[in-house]
């Protein structure tokens, strides 16, 4: 089984104090980004893996979708999307995509938030999602840049003359990184960038979009802090069609 | 124009002296992962983008292709690689890849070793190699990946632990790199991976493969030298299909 580190009380509350946990889809810098690359969400029927609280299910309703399944590993992030949705077009439920079982054929579009990078056996989920995909389907998700997670000390540091830098190591080096970040020992898999998108062509999928998220200029105005990003991304957005 | 950097004397010399320049391509340790995805080589009419010496045209013939059509922006080498083949099956002509000119629908592999990112105007040569393929027609090439592209002092350096790591930063800021490799003033110039598919895909390709090179266990056996390739990818190689 996956780690179900979502419900942990620290993780947990760190979590739920999140900009994208507070403010929902525009509280997430890399949402405008992916929006450009969803199909038209009206009568799909819609399968959200890791779907969190419910704000994209509830999105997705809103923009006149025919059903959105929810799933998620976490008691506590599916308690509160029930207790936040009215809608009898979405239902959640608790899955470990791990061991991930979906009916064939049965969906117009797959959805991921920053989920798969949990998830070890990402060929065997690929295959699941390519399954429960009508023909034409579309499959958007985000994961954490492998650049972002590959290195041993995943945190900004300067060189010699005081240039900030991404410490990269171990790129190449795929497997389990524990990270501090919310709570102690949360674990995650690197994959590198090939890796992620020959496992989608295996499976079938064809790619239709790879985005390394970058903050816009329009973002860096009213962020400039967000500058660093430009020098390592943090977020990879993949667009695939069955 | 693009630079013409390979008639440089010192480069040249330089680069004359590289173990893939006196060995060929069993000399270059990514051949063994190009060599994987690359189609049966027989019957098929070849068009070699930055052709050098002439390793891969004469590899071809000798693998019983059609015709090679070998191309580089650099006087010396295209005399060179006249001067060491003697096959009617390959010709070579000097070219610039970037206002480069093809023949619709005449080629049924496009190939091309480390040229492309001395390139300014991908799309436009994506497209022109395109319109030059037949339909179902392979498109397979290899880069300096961005992770090696990117940084301005793109040398390994170590954390404050002593530890090996390679400065990243820039990588979201693409465009022209000044580099000192074989000459100074090497301009070449940076995309991440994202928008190196996504001109692919915009241009027409299935992408079929995306390899960021790492050595072998069996590479690092002969050269233990190489560890550090582990740390993050040279070369990026992409198969594609018209």
């Amino acid at each position: 089984m996956a780690q179900n580190i979502y419900d942990k009380r620290e993780f947990f509350e760190g979590y739920s104090q999140l900009s994208r946990s507070v403010h929902g889809l525009d509280g997430a810098a890399e949402w405008g980004s992916i929006r450009a690359v969803l199909p038209d969400l009206s009568d799909k029927r819609i399968v959200d893996l890791g779907c969190g609280f419910g704000w994209f299910a509830r999105h997705a309703a809103g923009q006149g979708a025919k059903s959105v399944l929810g799933l998620d590993i976490s008691e506590r992030m599916i308690a509160r999307a029930r207790q936040e949705t009215a809608d009898a077009t979405i239902r959640y439920d608790i899955a470990d995509l791990e061991h991930l079982e979906l009916p064939g054929a049965s969906f117009d579009l797959a959805y991921s938030s920053l989920a798969f990078h949990y998830i070890e056996d990402f060929p065997r989920l690929v295959a699941t999602i390519h399954r429960a995909l009508a023909p034409g389907a579309d499959f958007v998700f985000t994961i954490e840049h492998p650049i972002y997670m590959a290195p041993v000390m995943p945190m900004w540091t300067t060189d010699g003359e005081g240039r900030r830098i991404w410490p990269l190591d171990g790129y190449s080096r795929e497997g389990q990184r524990t990270t501090d970040w919310l709570a102690k020992g949360v674990v995650k898999y690197h994959r590198t960038l090939g890796t992620t998108l020959n496992a989608l062509i295996a499976a079938g999928f064809s790619i239709r979009h790879v985005e390394e998220w970058r903050p816009s200029e329009e973002q860096l105005m009213d962020h400039p802090e967000w500058a660093e990003e430009m020098d390592r991304p943090m977020f990879l957005l993949i667009a695939a069609q069955r």
